[in-house]
């Protein structure tokens, strides 16, 4: 443990006991080059809950999860039974909260019988205004060559970026303002329920002149709406599961290394990969500005490591 | 008003208000021959949740829902992209329970901005025995003509059964036995929420022999779910809503006449549609039978007519 100078993490209650945030990638879910059938989805989600059931031994946990690859195979899927126009994002990413909320809610039961479970649908309020509706950048779907990409762009109209050395279709991912369910969802909170929320960062909707609700093209960064739920229901922890180990410093270079402490200040001095670290840090610098709590992100495999200390990087005020 | 003599009824509580465990037609949001588009799905949700918000006014709603286009359409998105093997009816039958909860909630939402309003995930235990896996009566999807049924029979397997003077895939529709997820929706109901939950009757899992809770391919009945879920909450009416005005005798012949009001003993002496009628029947009865509540079956349009006692069909003991 090496969280403060006596051996305590500053996050935990007296009894050791915290409300913890989760936030588990979708990569996590699918990893990257696997193929996006359910029984894979299903083994992977298996593991996470043996991962996920330590914490919940120990900790209260609420469970937000990404749904990129998810969402982009659900459009894929809906675009290609021609007898019906293709669903909008904002339904498939509806159809990704049933899916993905339903798979690790199954698995963690079969942990954790005994634990009360629910997974809440999740609606996220944006603003219509959002730049990000001009400037897609979050990555859904699988990875295409460069041959491919350029095929999708010109029959689909889709914006499409890099992703490492290859590509991927980019949507726009507003940024999170409230959250439609807040209260229901603290009851179940506050009530010892593990809650699994927010997937996908939990389906946009706007406000529009008329004062009425819309859905809207989009998928929130999961990342940034759980620092906000960590924020609105008190976590005293913000730990975002990823498939790397740790913030590193000087990614992919001879300097590459690993970050096992930092401050906001340190954090925000830095350029991280947008559309997967950069969400995360930013989404840490929030979570520790606006509140007393820590935020740490790792390896899912080392989730109970990042949270005893031993692994992944841990960001404090 | 009609349900007593003194024009009370049996159902209220001393303060006229109800908690009605309403089952809502999958049909009733996607009707007979609409196209499977978001956009007529979105507008028929709307036009229920007008009349849903009336109802909540005055009462305290727990909402269930069908799936049985959505999951169909689902099925067939998921066999279009060939890129990866068809998901399983337990998934899909997730990803409808987000959606149709997501375009519900958010209708609900616009209607009655000020009320809490919460859609929960739902499985539902079912006997890996079931007779009903040998035997599939739950239709889903489009409807199909003779010639098209033939092909998908020889193509993909299906069982297709009749469904009127059309077709329509059938699969197995086990019997509802637990709702894994009843103390947090229990929790959020006596706290005045207003839960959307037990989409197309809850994604069915069984116990294995190791103990393990595992997804199944079947559609549980959402009516058989409903009259479970009123049961464990202590609900005062089942109120299936439907495409039809009414419980009829004689249907669709000369002596065709709707039942206002019918008793357990009447009902269960009678043959109903199998895959729409019978089920509801037979969800009314177990409702009754097993509480001092009282059941009703009527037209979504009739809601707020079909609970005052002006439309309708009453089921009572």
């Amino acid at each position: 443990m090496w969280w403060n100078a006596d051996g305590t993490s500053p996050a935990r209650r007296d009894d050791g006991q915290m409300r913890i945030l989760v936030a588990l990638g979708g990569n996590a879910l699918l990893r990257r080059g696997q193929s996006a059938d359910a029984a894979t989805q299903r083994r992977n989600v298996e593991d996470a809950a043996v991962v996920l059931s330590e914490l919940a031994a120990e900790h209260d946990l609420v469970i937000a999860h990404g749904n990129g690859p998810q969402v982009g195979l659900l459009a894929l899927q809906s675009e290609s039974y021609r007898s019906v126009h293709p669903y909008p994002l904002d339904v498939l990413g509806a159809e990704s909260e049933g899916m993905v909320g339903y798979l690790l809610e199954l698995a963690l039961r079969n942990q954790i019988p005994d634990r009360d479970i629910a997974t809440l649908l999740t609606e996220t309020t944006v603003d219509a205004d959002d730049p990000a509706f001009e400037e897609p950048t979050k990555p859904i779907g699988p990875v295409y060559s460069g041959a491919e990409a350029a095929r999708l762009r010109a029959e689909r109209g889709w914006v499409i970026g890099r992703d490492g050395d290859r590509f991927r279709r980019l949507v726009p991912s507003p940024e999170p303002q409230a959250i439609s369910e807040l209260r229901p969802l603290r009851l179940l909170v506050d009530a010892g329920v593990l809650v699994i929320c927010a997937g996908g960062g939990g389906v946009p909707v706007t406000v529009g002149a008329d004062g009425r609700l819309r859905g809207v093209g989009g998928v929130v960064d999961k990342d940034l709406t759980a620092a906000l739920l960590a924020r609105r229901l008190d976590a005293d922890l913000l730990l975002m599961l990823t498939d790397v180990d740790a913030v590193h410093l000087g990614w992919g270079t001879e300097r590459d290394h690993a970050l096992r402490e930092a401050t906001v200040d340190q954090l925000r001095e830095r350029d991280f990969a947008a559309g997967s670290m950069a969400p995360k840090v930013e989404a840490a610098c929030r979570f520790v500005e606006a509140t007393d709590g820590t935020a740490a992100i790792g390896a899912l495999g080392d989730a109970v490591r990042v949270v005893g200390g031993d692994a992944g990087t841990l960001v404090s005020s």
